[in-house]
């Protein structure tokens, strides 16, 4: 058994990146989250200006319903073809983690969609109630905005957006996830055991099944 | 702290009932499932053929989708007033249930909307890959049934509408469970060590922020 692949997606303010950088630790396996999958694109030669179209794309939620009831055909081949070569190059970099056998935890980017067919990457959707993100957003992230409500929602309705456009899936739902857990404010070592847990689970099955 | 109460929601063939009644055997508290509370609801007046027409009506999903389209008021008021009279007595038994403080494990029967205030209850959601249900079902259930793809399919399909006629939700969301888990072919008691540990991080929680 190589090492361990777990993607994450998660609700803002669940905890999700504080529980990824724990669990790659914890694995000995390298972290990937927006900020360090955008640097690696800059440094296959994508520009700032294309990833900030990108983001601000998958903000405007507008744009992106408009893509989604009329098909992606509805964006125009230019402007289509960067957003769409800037999510095929981190496409193609997400599917080589997976396949140099080094492991890692990934962060967002439709991680779970792009390795839907690898059976060793363990997919999980953490999520919680309104006041608990609020909770763990003040306190762990530090944010102070007082529209943090708004902040949460608008986030969300981005990755949901961004998922929608490049997946065609529901983000959120079970199906596109192996464990999707309720993170609360519980604490993150608590979670991550859990989750840890259920990929020795899922480990012990396939190589029984392999025996 | 009380006696554990964990609800149980599942797609048939995810081994929703034996990890029920696994998990009640394990926590030594009551467990229960429709044919139960069923016949609970019959020694309280209610009769087979009430229960029957409930069964019938959730397996037609016509009928639910145009309850579901339309609003309650679809059926005319006779019709409806058995049905939900019959649904209310069970959810004011399994209210009971939680009440009582003799904790319990309750599978299906919208148990996770109708404990939705009770902090104390852990509602945990179960799916599989279809090629897994299958397995499971033939292996474990001991089901020979050549259309045993239609058969789950209809059975998800009368849960999801018995559950959308009865709480306006949608089944299977991960916003009306704690915990949801694909449980593939994995081994049943694994399932069950994961959901309790999740309900001790929970209850962990609780017990700090009371103090």
């Amino acid at each position: 058994m190589g090492k361990k692949i777990i993607t994450i997606s998660r609700e803002f303010g669940s905890g999700g990146r504080l529980v990824g950088a724990a669990l790659a630790k914890k694995l000995d396996v390298p972290y990937y989250d927006k900020k360090i999958l955008d640097n690696i694109a800059k440094e296959n030669g994508f520009s700032a200006e294309m990833m900030a179209e990108d983001e601000m794309r998958a903000k405007n939620s507008f744009l992106y319903s408009l893509t989604n009831a009329f098909g992606t055909a509805g964006y125009g081949p230019d402007t289509l073809s960067i957003n769409e070569r800037f999510f095929m190059a981190q496409f193609d970099y997400i599917t080589n983690i997976a396949k140099s056998g080094e492991g890692g935890v990934i962060i967002g980017r439709c991680a779970d969609y792009v390795l839907r067919d690898f059976r060793d990457a363990t997919n999980v959707f953490l999520y919680a109630e309104e006041d608990t993100k609020i909770e763990r957003a003040v306190n762990e992230y530090g944010i102070k905005d007082e529209n943090i409500r708004k902040t949460l929602a608008d986030v969300d309705k981005a990755r949901a957006n961004y998922y929608r456009y490049h997946t065609g899936r529901k983000w959120g739902e079970p199906v596109n996830y192996h464990l999707c857990i309720d993170s609360g404010y519980l604490p993150i070592d608590g979670i991550v055991d859990l989750i840890l847990d259920y990929v020795d689970l899922r480990d012990k099955r396939k190589e029984e099944a392999a025996e």
